[in-house]
């Protein structure tokens, strides 16, 4: 088998393995295609260094189909089309005796602490797996991860029917956001400053605010009929999403903080006390928001073909990983690791 | 009748006048006692002139006699011992059709943005009214509206029995806060840098760290076996305490915004996405939280009697609030608006 390894640097190199025996409870899949994500980005950029220590193997939004069974793994077959939900927890710690394992504090990420999916056989604990069905192609199957982080948001932030929800930020997963927002039958806007974003959000009918040129909570409070939204989701992670979410939200208004926001910053605490607005942090997924993706897949109610800006081989990944640096208006590129030179 | 005025630059004139008749819906009150609160406070050091208006009478905290009923009023009769709710809202808005008429778009608070109880004749809507049970007395009645104000925070942080809290911030809020929390179940304790603040906890047996000498997130982190705390209390509006919030709670934690921080303060989102925080803006009371702050002191669950540091008369209200500026560490002033000089 092969293996992408990130060495730093912006750079990664091929290297020749065996494939990683399953042991009891384990599956070893033939990887199908791997998305790159956001985080992934800002590995290659270098700034995660620390925690992933290259050479590492990284990617985490993947499909593929059963190759090996290990001992007692029951539900899957060989052959068998499914995603991981890359999550790997311990089970022990309090977040985890909870019932909260997503968010388990000795969580290990796969592909960002453990090994990833950037290879064309990964082996894994078979609890982290959902099946495909039958009309979900691989490569949708790869989105399948990043719809599922929207589901999960919109679940936290508990979107109802007939609400209205202002999604600041339209890249890859405030895009998915707001798709989700409008399968449980929200209304939703989005607020982006990129024209080539805004222009892929109309695609879906759905209507775009660029806040450098229009004035968003005046848009809001007219769309709103003076209420305000009743859910805005942070996708952006900037000072100014910061300085709005607090203006534009309703009283008794949800924020969901889906931003990573590495500096601490300032937010109208006294708009939470005057409105009693709320906060809610959402990351990643669990089980359920995956159950939900493939199903609003599987059912057509989130087509998502228009989001695979690109698919390259997985001898191809230097490029691919570059040329999302050169080309940021592309949702979301695709690392194809089934093609006949990369098979065992 | 007479009225105390705030009129400017922490001074105060008793004026003589008329008692108001009620009209219909309205209840004619003779004021018994009136708490004096932080807020009367701000508006005596003259940073609300512009929202308060002066010459204008203050005062929010109030319990008193049934006097006069005007046409319509049901359910009261003269002589009943009442206390106030003091919120009038619109019943148009957003917020009211919403059923959050406590936090009305168009809000007026009573004592602030219209005539408040520093007077011994109030007349006020008879919907604003809570009777107080035989077994509550006057004085400890005009402390229900800040009980209701921590039963509300208990409510809106929805803390249960068994979990583990922390309140940032000791002054009388924050001490009733902990109260509350005892009463529902829950373990608390307070986090305070004032000596005399923390020995006042001490006599209701709740445990008290001072942040300038012990590591409180080391001290949560061990009391809670590692977990962090259920819910933590923001009630002191300072810069360290949201620092610390963050650090402090679970997984999945719950932070109840009490505090008014007028200047954004800087927040560390990342925790909020990294250990699904929630924060939750908590804002006056509701009609079931004067109604909880009433049965917790004719129960006996609540002994306020501590809280009450001084009772000064009508005339004296302005060595009243002049005393709690040289003397921080009481709890709460009261002024007696019943005494026979002040009588119509």
């Amino acid at each position: 088998m092969i293996a992408a390894q990130y060495i730093g640097n912006k750079s990664f190199q091929i290297v020749e393995g065996s494939s990683i025996p399953p042991k009891a409870g384990e599956v070893r899949l033939n990887v199908g295609y791997v998305g790159i994500c956001g985080t992934d980005m800002h590995i290659y950029h270098g700034v995660m260094d620390q925690r992933v220590n290259p050479p590492a193997t990284i990617g985490h939004e993947i499909s593929g189909v059963v190759a090996e069974l290990g001992a007692g793994v029951e539900g899957f077959a060989v052959g068998d089309n499914v995603v991981v939900r890359p999550l790997d927890y311990c089970g022990q710690c309090p977040a985890c005796e909870a019932g909260h394992s997503h968010v388990c504090q000795n969580l290990k990420f796969m592909g960002i602490d453990t090994p990833g999916a950037f290879q064309n056989s990964w082996t894994v604990k078979a609890r982290t797996l959902h099946k495909l069905p039958a009309n979900v192609s691989l490569q949708t199957g790869a989105l399948v991860e990043p719809l599922a982080v929207a589901c999960h948001d919109i679940r936290r932030a508990n979107l109802k029917s007939g609400e209205k929800a202002v999604v600041i930020g339209g890249g890859p997963i405030g895009q998915l956001v707001a798709l989700v927002a409008k399968s449980v039958g929200a209304e939703v806007i989005i607020s982006e400053v990129n024209d080539a974003r805004r222009e892929f959000s109309s695609q879906y009918d759905i209507a775009t605010v660029n806040p450098l040129q229009q004035d968003l909570p005046a848009y809001v409070k007219d769309w709103t009929n003076d209420k305000g939204a009743d859910v805005v989701f942070e996708v952006s992670g900037v000072q100014p999403a910061i300085d709005v979410m607090t203006q534009i939200a309703a009283v008794r208004g949800r924020i969901c903080m889906v931003a990573i926001h590495a500096n601490a910053p300032q937010v109208d605490l006294f708009q939470f006390f005057w409105k009693e607005l709320e906060l809610v942090g959402a990351r990643v997924y669990e089980r359920e928001d995956f159950d939900m993706a493939i199903d609003l897949i599987a059912t057509g109610k989130a087509d998502l073909a228009p989001f695979i800006s690109s698919v390259n081989s997985l001898d191809e990944i230097g490029s691919a990983f570059a040329n999302i640096d050169n080309n940021p208006t592309g949702m979301k590129a695709l690392v194809s690791c089934q093609s006949e030179k990369n098979k065992d």
